[in-house]
């Protein structure tokens, strides 16, 4: 979408510096963009582009505006005035009501007249589609399946059975929400199924990336807080509770029962074990190994750096006896310690 | 479903303390069950609710019954046990023949009368669903494929071509199973492809859990036993053998060729390479990296558990010189011996 | 498909010792082919079953031959030519053009007359599939799509708007390619999306496993070079750069923005940061965490490989303080150094 640079700073609530009638049309990064391009500056890397620069605008915060010589608009928070101005320049297209003639769609299943329901979608009973809710190709909705207005499933989106979507969700293809989780008895040797009764309820502005998990609760429910962002490839076990905006970057596993508080960030291929209690505002750096619970705020680690093979191999080999280490160093110092009162001199 | 306390202890075979006429009709928790609920003591940290609880009936232990104010089915395994009432309670509701008629079916595939096949499934040519199997929307049977009886497919499967399921399988949406594996020839820095000619082969009674993948066989067959339960997000590769009743939790990869015993658990996120041979009862805890063969019984485990990253930090950039540190060690050792010997005194 | 040895040698380009008018049909194990199977001979672990094997004819290099007594057939690179030799003995079916009826095929969409859109397929606005193409089963091509010729999306693939696929790819069941990555920008707590106008491109000869996920970029392109091949549950974030021929295994996660050069293998379950650089001919072992950029050719690998987990628990509770036994190493050694000066001797 054309945009003229008055217009945009106005619905941005930014100031501009520069010509008010001078149009955009689209995001672009700073070395590359032409008139028509919107770029901003993020962080200071790119600050040396200011200045040669040709975009159309560049949103920027006040310390960098006068490095700049095409028009500005001026943001405490680049980044985020940059993500709001995409939206507006590449709005998604309204959602036009209706059923595609190949979707199966159950008669007791409710559709908002404003919703579209697409090609080879399969709707099962009473499932309900709020108003202006999209659903791509393919995707299948269960019994009793409710989804809250404005929500978009992108395509082939599998939601089972009961599952709660709450409003402005955006589900990416091939995630599963809702199925039954991994619940078994041990008959000796055999595994006998624990029915899953419980549901997978998503809040409010959620979104699920693409073929991410969330299985419904064994019992309870499964709840995923407003404003929650998943990545890819996430795995969540039943009855886990992750809090208001808490995002987590692909390839992370959630067992089962574990709480996950507000705010909190995880990177990817974190593991965590089940029934773990996990703060508001705690964030775990990619693939930590996360085994205890974590209250307080902060930032927490693990996993060992690569190296070359040579030096990995040769100190792993010493990690199989660090317990052994640690106690020859024990002995060594009670050993000095010995000497040294044989020798009459202190120990340190 | 209701149902008497007498039929139900009658049914699961265990002895009921309390009035055979009362009835339950749900699963619910210990502290938040009412007359209608059915709970269970599994582990001591809920006993405390026993008191207090107000549901219909618990099913737990003998030592734990004179606790206990409310109905009581006694049981040597009370989480068993509840597995089977829970089952009871809410059964699978019967699966009814037919094909929808979204369905695309191969005239040359074989569908028992008994069996569902549901919207949008495609059967290709040859495929064999036995009797009162359930496939739920989306799924993708491919040439050849052979599905034993009361198999339950609940959505979007895709079985490849020449993939064999045995009985009572649960396989959940998004799994992928018989897909060509990862197998290439180098040709210089090219990569060739070698066609996968051998099968992925199902056992009875295995449950295969959302967006998991199992490869076909490269020359032989990928097997995978009867009783195996498959969590979420695991990729299990070519001519992979796993044992009976062996279970696995989510994000786990297997590489190509390796063999899993019996009654293995192996935890979320494990990794393991290829050409292994883990023995019987083998159990791995999370995030295991397993790089060489395990014919022991007992338990294996390895990874770092996540710190405050400074303190990680720290630790990290140690490890990186943990071979050196050992070395240090030996020398201060031998340093040590020799002034001792120099003194006449003897090392420890 | 059955051969004679001569008509093999021939296209394959390989002296033949034997008969040339034997004929094999298909590949089977050294130790169990019969007169119609054709093996190969890859490492040194098999060679016990050379005089003893019943195959129809063996591929093997020179200094193997003699140990034979069954026809031969000579390479420099058996396994190359035993890739080569199984795609002529079981080559993939030619495409038969057409568009099954349950396919959903936008007018605007270009369908090549060679080229097969199987069942339940969807195509949107604007689509281009190129000659001999072949779609399986609910196959999703989004606004824009453009798939070169030759290429065979096996089953329920779904490419996201504006992703381009090059000739002769093959793309797995259950993968996604395109969709929007994970870009998000901070309003206080919450997470504000920030529009991904960048496209997924998918170089010739690329091979995608099934449920792995491409993100397209969010400014730029995600690229992934000719003749890369990646395997299942694989995540590649937004604008990541994949250079030819490169190979990644299973579970193995590329954050965002990070460029991998070419010729690198890349084992399973590797996890990278974002905005790295890797160069060519590197190699990652499995579960490697790489959280910088690595620009020297070469084998690189980290964490730590399974021990029996009362060892672990033992060793982990060191690690903990690794640094703390770091200072204590040194404190040890100022000590003997002091008292050796003290002493008159002098330090190691």
């Amino acid at each position: 979408m054309e945009i003229a640079l008055g217009e945009l700073a106005d619905r941005l609530g930014v100031p501009l510096r520069g010509d008010r009638d001078a149009r955009v049309s689209r995001i672009a990064p700073l070395s590359s963009a032409d008139a028509t391009g919107l770029s901003f500056l993020g962080d200071g890397r790119f600050r040396r582009h200011l200045e040669s620069t040709r975009a159309g605008c560049v949103i920027l915060s006040g310390v960098d505006a006068d490095a700049c010589r095409v028009p500005v608009l001026l943001s405490d928070n680049p980044y985020l005035t940059f993500a709001e101005a995409a939206r507006i320049l590449y709005p998604r297209p309204p959602v036009i009501g209706g059923i595609h003639p190949s979707a199966v769609v159950d008669p007791s299943a409710h559709v908002d007249p404003s919703a579209w329901v697409g090609p080879t979608c399969v709707l099962e009973a009473g499932a309900v589609i709020g108003p202006r809710v999209f659903l791509g190709p393919g995707c299948i909705v269960g019994e009793g399946v409710e989804i809250g207005e404005d929500s978009r499933l992108v395509a082939r989106v599998t939601l089972c059975a009961g599952t709660l979507v709450g409003k402005r969700a955006l589900l990416h293809p091939g995630c599963v929400i809702g199925r039954e989780g991994f619940g078994f008895a041990r008959d000796g040797d055999r595994w006998v199924r624990i029915p899953q009764i419980g549901r997978a309820i998503l809040g409010d502005d959620v979104e699920i990336g693409a073929n991410t998990t969330v299985d419904r609760g064994a019992i309870g429910d499964t709840l995923i807080g407003d404003g929650v962002k998943l990545d890819n490839h996430i795995q969540i076990g039943h009855n886990v509770e992750i809090g208001e905006n808490t995002a987590m970057a692909a390839n992370t596993g959630i067992s089962g029962s574990t709480r996950i508080g507000r705010n909190c960030t995880i990177a990817g291929a974190v593991g965590m074990a089940g029934h773990l209690e996990i703060g508001d505002r705690v964030h775990f750096t990619g693939m930590a190994m996360v085994t205890r619970s974590v209250l307080e705020p902060g930032s927490y680690s693990s996993g060992i750096p690569a190296m070359p093979s040579a030096d990995w191999r040769r100190n792993v080999a010493r990690f199989r006896h660090l317990d052994e280490l640690a106690r020859r160093i024990k002995q060594l110092e009670i050993h000095i310690d010995t000497m040294n009162e044989t020798t009459g001199r202190e120990a340190t």
